[in-house]
């Protein structure tokens, strides 16, 4: 079964979906042993593994790159962040053929101006005209080849300063040209914003949201408010800097990595997850 | 000034320089914040980010790419781990100019058959004939083209399981073959066998060890016993796998991520390791 | 319809399938436009256009991105030249995820050592014992996830001094470690080895071709002699040289364009193969 | 000697240099054959090379892996044309600094809008303001790291319907923000612009033309005209067409390839170019 058919069955069991971002094969792997149902492979991972800001720098090929490399190390499905769809609508074109061909179940594009820069920048955020993005919600519809393949159309209206109306109306625009799931971001502490666009969206799609910096909204709460996806989304690289960083600074400054051995993985570990020995019984 | 100059300069002012594995641009930026002199592109690391196991199932393409982003992200300089030189004389040449054109400081190459297994797996391991290897080294050199590049040519022989007279010959041979330091290798949980070696040592060129068995080695007892270099080669990885099987856990057993954002770093945090604000300032 | 499908189907029409090299999207849409059945991406193309030997010196990685960029240029199935799957049964079984994932059709792998070199090429050839190959054949089925993914099983027998006894040996081993074709290579001027073979051949696995030397051979003969597929595999490459030799050195030489400019293709023309307007229309 | 060092001396010779278009490391290698003084690695190849139109789809991480293969292949300087810097200053800095980084002397940015199109296509083309493209030549040299890494500023101005006082005016504007020579491009089929250009042109920067469609102009009236560079831009590409084209549908309408083999190179020829014998000598 494709891992975008899978995708869609999730999306029918009625349940918040949990989807965890992952940067590499390994945090993949950890995502699906921790027991979450999908990747979310988010540029802002990405880029900050490359030290580089989540502001359309790194490339639609940097990014399918990543993707593919978390889709092949875990059994679960794959939903790629595409920030603005990398351009126009020959961007967006290519892109869904991009990903479609190398297996990925389903892409995110969002209704902000090429270049993006991060949401919870303080720079202020800029949108693509509404009807201007409903056509490559369209346009990336038509582009795919299988039926399963999803595409989510995120709006960042709230982000961008607008109000509910605003973001309903780019919601609606979005499910009406075909997007088969409407991601609704904002940068509140609370979920206010979400919970008022989910208590007026009417849209068959499901909504799909990103507690970063809501995060005591509790995912029971989410359920019951109507929400299908729930995206963890940085998470993962988040603690990977703080670990690092302590285990770095603690071998330069003791002269030996005897303080950090027991906090940190060892090596047998690192090999399971690399099922090293199933690969080596694959030679004689 | 090129890395590889820089990286010579370093290597005479007689210290033990210390160096850390980086698997990503932003390791090697904490890396570089930590202290360490250089960093290590680990083929061990590399491999675990995919989940793939360290047994030359990744490409040179691959681990090239790895070594460029990792270079691209900090001043410091790379020190390639290019395994076995990825098959015969015509690979080895084809990887030094590869690397070097790409910017790298220095590539490593070790003495066993490709393919390889991770030398801390308990496969048995196998070397070349110490001729052929050496022969692989003076290609490598001869491959250059500018003249700071170095080629550090690692001996698995206590590995492989054989003794200090059989290190030392390679080691010498390599040495004679135009390598520009020598890697020793020991899983020991002691640094009997690589102390044992440096007393013996008698060759020109710079030492170099990686203390991940026998971590209770102190730097300053290393710089006496003659190391020029100690690779700390797989400890940022290790720590990056606790953190994020921690972290993940924790979002997906409590239902939120209250319980963990206190203990990973802030997105503002993160968006200072990608100089976020360094960037937009290009952009009136 | 997976490709893969497709050529399965393609494969019980009964005919002699014509396949061609290619290496580059370009190629790949000119072979689909003068009707042939699928496109081999042919390692010695793609190394070629690097200005590198067809001697493992690129990677796994780079022939996979080059039969990707084939795959997405057209419609018609790729088999991808893997050569000798890159190493031993771990490469092997890596290799069939990779290619699998992305896509690919059907793939090749030929029974010779590594690091290979060119068929063609004077160099002696070394051949792997027939029971480690048909073990990798064995790992290549078991590795793969679809049902139709095809894995071809190339010896070269003949082309490293055997006669038709050893060459089917191991063509009748691969058939029964699970090969779904068997490609037996020849490099004599006349097609008698491969007449010899097709006349002893016994197995229930369709036999292909590769006619570079003994390319007299007409097509309607390798069907009365019970070829299913001939592949011609390095043409495109090949006129590409002489006609891009011829081109510039006449600009050169003459001081303009002006001598070339009706024997080359127009710019209107390259646009019409990259559907330009097709492109442009999606933007309004 | 950095292949820029070696660029910024033949500009210094005082004749026209001749640059031609290299999509592969093959076509460059045939380029320097020829005799020419250095590359282009043309956007328009390279995308028609993937059978993908020249509008922004392909990415920066293709353009510039296509400027390596052909870098790497050929000892000649490569001037990459780096299309519109793939959006706003952030990815002008972060272009310059990886293609300096990887190696290529020197790169052509041009004031269109991005996402761009090829400037022959009959869609309206649309100039970015002039100070903001000023200020992404200023960004572009100040990321610079080396001392004579080129940046070469191209204006479409003529191209998007404007005069020669346009043109001129930014020329200008972004010789004084630090362009290390100007193109200016014309698609007239009589060079009837670019001497209107030369005339007038009181910059000290050197000029760069693109002769395609007034291919009669000769290099020896260039000279005179006071052109420092020109540039065969697609003649290689379409030239490569017209041959593939003619060799396949001969193969497939004739059942074997006898009536080409005399026309295309032979496999010796090609193994000439990878230099076959001297690679197989580093193995003993």
């Amino acid at each position: 079964m494709r891992k975008s058919t899978r995708l869609r069955e999730l999306l029918t069991e009625g349940r918040t979906l949990r989807v965890v971002g992952a940067h590499t094969g390994l945090s993949a792997v950890l995502a699906e042993e921790a027991g979450f149902d999908a990747v979310w492979v988010s540029s802002f991972e990405v880029s900050a593994s490359r030290a580089l800001p989540d502001a359309s720098v790194l490339t639609m090929t940097e990014y399918l790159q990543a993707a593919m490399h978390v889709d092949r190390a875990c059994r679960v499905p794959v939903v790629a962040d595409c920030d603005t769809g990398f351009g126009n609508s020959l961007n967006v074109a290519h892109m869904i053929r991009e990903y479609e061909a190398a297996g990925i179940a389903a892409v995110c594009v969002e209704d902000k101006v090429f270049p993006k820069v991060n949401s919870f920048s303080e720079r202020g955020q800029c949108l693509v005209d509404a009807d201007e993005f409903a056509h490559r919600i369209s346009v990336a519809k038509e582009a795919q080849q299988t039926r399963d393949f999803l595409v989510v159309a995120r709006t960042e209206a709230y982000i961008a300063g607008y109000g509910t109306e605003e973001a309903l109306a780019r919601a609606t625009a979005y499910a009406e040209a075909g997007a088969d799931a409407i991601l609704v971001h904002s940068k509140q502490s609370s979920s206010g914003q979400i919970q008022e666009f989910l208590a007026a969206w009417e849209g068959c799609r499901p909504v799909v949201v990103v507690p970063t910096t809501y995060y005591s909204w509790h995912i029971a709460d989410m359920q019951r408010a109507g929400v299908s996806m729930c995206i963890y989304a940085n998470h993962g690289i988040r603690s990977t800097v703080s670990a690092m960083r302590r285990t770095l600074q603690s071998i330069k400054e003791s002269g030996t990595s005897i303080k950090v051995e027991d906090e940190i993985a060892s090596m047998h570990e690192i090999f399971a997850l690399q099922q090293l020995d199933d690969w080596l019984a694959l030679e004689p």
